[in-house]
């Protein structure tokens, strides 16, 4: 038995570009980005989530105009192509052959461009067309939801659903870069800011106490929206994210190596049983605050810290008794997620605010009361603000 | 603008092991690779090339007993999966969704393994399958063809095709393990055998001299197939394909690394204009006489040089005249390979034998005169050929 032994390491390297206007003609740093380093014209492709073009009147022509200014480095290879926004262009990705054939049509190589501008789903779908055209075309993303700035767009991975499961196709593909345009932010529904919200408390419990405490003292301006705390939440949850992909030594999850996935287990099931009424964000408030209260009953978190956290959650206003919540087989979604980590159950639980540990064993009992727990929990909380509101609407009668 | 820099490395790693017999029980070979290091069984999905079950009656059944010895450690999840072998495969890739449907069925994770037996083609396929499904499963190869177990197998690509174009869609993914088995050769058609010594007889022309001199001294037993030259002439020649891959210091070809593919660009486009008629190695013998006389023509190459390339070719019994060579369009194809390798070309051409230099232009009417050129001389010689034959004839008459 002879064995020859393959062995190498491939170097990744993209930036997270923070700016405002990205397609103002006067603004760079599309333009500088793809031409960075090489001569001669870039092409690229526009693939732009439906509901941006509909919250954004004018973005489209003004996509045109940034083409024309800076055609001199780069040109669009074909009028932006539009995908529907939400888990629908995941959930039933037509697009991404569509995207290949335009691909193919307009000639886009490996070393021409796809930008991709929209919120996670958008990105994701769009991400996997890019990934697996000619073995991965470099891909710009331009996020524009707050999940997808700080979480869901400036990661490694891709995907697309099948067979009615999350992700069940998809690759590791590092974007060539991602630009972050905190102006789209205020063309946002109010559910989408709140919901890109959870992200930045889940990485704040597990990894910076700190971070958390600065979300629960600006909890009111959070709770508004001010454009000031969003920019910073999500700088500083970019950030961790980041640290953790890039300095976790198994970006790819080839080993044991897990996203930041607290309070994940129940999103991604949570997200499946609402068919995807739940945004992602808002299952991902749900499971933070489902697994707090777990950690709490196990004794590794204590009463005040759990008020803490369910008082932020609730002061930027995330609903945390959600119908989807009676119906979670609690032992199904956690065989299922056991099986999407390979075999072996762990899941991230809070010892205090700011650093995590993982379980391999969940007390499926004690799960379920925390579910019945949390759900009268919120509901009895939602009456009480019901009866307060009425009381109100009394006295003012 | 602020910017957060990503920057991280991975880490690669895989075996080619060459063995004799994988599925005979007593051969742990198959069982410690999917058993390496971790604790449990592993599950394992078979899928198999229809081709390889045609001519290996028995495989089969000894595949199941395989799985019966070795139950400790590993356990088959299904019944071999067959596909269909050849380009058909790649062509009308209606097995890669079959393949998802089956990982999804039977629970085959991150963790587990998809085992793919079967020619090069089949292994693109469904390594694609295997690399987009749980964004990559664990993939063993094992080639059962010449050129599979020299080039197509050992390397890093996946693909298949799309729009009429050769492995339009595909990622990079490097295998967990490969297995080498000597023993599938020899249920080979003699057309395969040699179709995987072009291959070897390319990757020796641009990197090794002293692998051609062997290779061109045991040109007769290379052309019986003589095993113990053939299995050589496969190690040897993994070795350099290997050594390209992880030694060239960018193995995903993101920037303007290459696959050693010399006499490729042409390869590629007859195997189109003959709608795979033409096997890849058939092919590439085609290419490598083109581009070794169009190498000769520049100067590049001496005389006594191109003599030996080509009476090595017709001793191996390769045909240097197929009739796509007449419906090939030197510009067009040219321009495609230009763009597939994004904009800037570069033709492998011959500084002597052993030694690669790139061409970044190609002198349209002087290749045009050397495609003239090979089609006349080998239509003589078949000529010649038949005409001894014919005469051989009559003598014994």
């Amino acid at each position: 038995m002879q064995v020859i032994q393959q062995q190498f390491q491939v170097a990744f390297s993209y930036p997270v570009v923070f700016t405002r206007n990205v397609f103002d003609p006067a603004n760079p740093v599309l333009a500088d980005l793809l031409a960075a380093g090489e001569p001669g014209i870039r092409r690229a492709l526009v693939v732009i989530d439906s509901e941006v073009v509909r919250l954004n009147p004018g973005l489209l022509a003004q996509i045109s105009l940034y083409g024309e200014a800076h055609r001199a480095r780069m040109v669009f290879a074909a009028p932006p192509f539009q995908v529907r926004g939400g888990e629908i262009c995941k959930h039933e990705p037509s697009e991404v052959a569509e995207i290949h054939a335009l691909v193919e049509r307009h000639k886009i190589c490996r070393h021409s461009f796809i930008i991709a501008i929209g919120g996670g789903a958008v990105l994701d779908a769009v991400g996997y067309a890019a990934a697996t055209a000619h073995r991965g075309v470099r891909l710009v993303r331009l996020p524009t939801t707050v999940l997808a700035q700080n979480d869901a767009g400036i990661g490694v991975k891709n995907g697309v659903n099948a067979f009615g499961r999350k992700n069940f196709l998809g690759t590791f593909a590092p974007p060539f870069a991602v630009i972050n345009d905190a102006v789209f932010l205020g063309s946002l529904p109010l559910r989408d800011r709140r919901a890109g919200v959870a992200e930045a408390i889940k990485v704040a419990l597990i990894r910076d106490r700190e971070f958390f405490d600065y979300l629960y003292d600006e909890r009111a301006r959070l709770a508004s929206f001010s454009p000031d705390v969003m920019e910073r939440m999500i700088f500083r949850c970019a950030e961790l994210h980041m640290q953790h992909i890039g300095g976790g030594g198994d970006p790819f999850e080839s080993g044991s190596s897990r996203p930041l996935d607290f309070g994940h287990w129940v999103a991604h099931k949570l997200e499946e049983l609402s068919a995807s009424e739940l945004k992602h964000g808002e299952a991902v408030a749900i499971g933070i605050a489902l697994d707090s209260l777990y950690s709490r009953r196990q004794g590794l978190l204590g009463e005040i810290e759990l008020r803490r956290i369910m008082n932020l959650l609730e002061t930027v206003g995330f609903a945390l008794n959600h119908p989807a919540l009676s119906w979670l087989d609690v032992e199904k979604a956690l065989s299922e997620f056991r099986e999407h980590l390979g075999g072996k159950l762990s899941i991230p639980l809070l010892a205090g605010i700011g650093t995590k540990v993982e379980a391999h064993e969940i007390d499926i009992a004690l799960m379920k009361q925390c579910v019945g727990a949390l759900f009268e929990r919120a509901s009895a909380r939602t009456d009480v603000a019901r009866a307060s509101l009425e009381s109100g609407a009394r006295r003012v009668a």
